[in-house]
């Protein structure tokens, strides 16, 4: 699993990180690193944020405002941050509802083009 | 318009702001406030904003994390960020590529609570 320790990295070095996934467009993880105890379904999560990404992908091409880079979604119990890495892969950091979501989003904006080379 | 005020107030006190609408579920735009040449299909944008959020609101139904109340979505050219008012209406703000994005967050969240008595 030789990009844990990257997600691993992320995911402790932000205040309230509960995990971080790498996942392809058709909801397989390529590699993740989740805190025990985190309550969520790792599987389900993969494939709906997958299929959610391919509607934004779209929405982004309907309104010609550019190529994909982040998507953010905030709900009652969570924060989820999504970048887009290329064309296929894409990595999602999970917070909790108190979670540090602006270091969360530079994070993986700082990682993402090393990632980006790794993976190409 | 009884909105426009506010919607001009906040797209005027954030860098970068270029528009603010106030949806229904539906893509109807309530009320909108956009500077003279963003460039951007207000139409279009309204009807493809709401159909994504209700994927978005699909998504956060079936990952069961609460109630869905911001979405964010950056592309090359642009920075949106949509949060839920109620049921039926959510609020949009669009800043260009450089816009303040912390900025823009905060001030959806403090106006959300003034808009939802006004709305109900």
């Amino acid at each position: 699993m030789p990009f844990s320790e990257t997600l691993k990295s992320i995911v402790e070095s932000v205040e309230g990180g509960l995990g971080a996934i790498i996942m392809a467009d058709d909801g397989i993880a390529i590699d993740e690193y989740f805190l025990d105890g985190a309550g969520m379904d790792l599987n389900l999560m993969a494939v709906e944020y997958a299929s959610l990404l391919k509607e934004v992908k779209r929405t982004a091409d309907v309104l010609k405002t550019g190529m994909l880079e982040e998507l953010a979604v905030n709900t009652g119990q969570s924060r989820v941050i999504v970048r887009i890495i290329n064309d296929e892969l894409f990595i999602a950091l999970i917070l909790g509802r108190d979670g540090n979501y602006g270091k969360g989003r530079y994070l993986l904006r700082r990682e993402v083009s090393g990632l980006r080379e790794r993976l190409s």
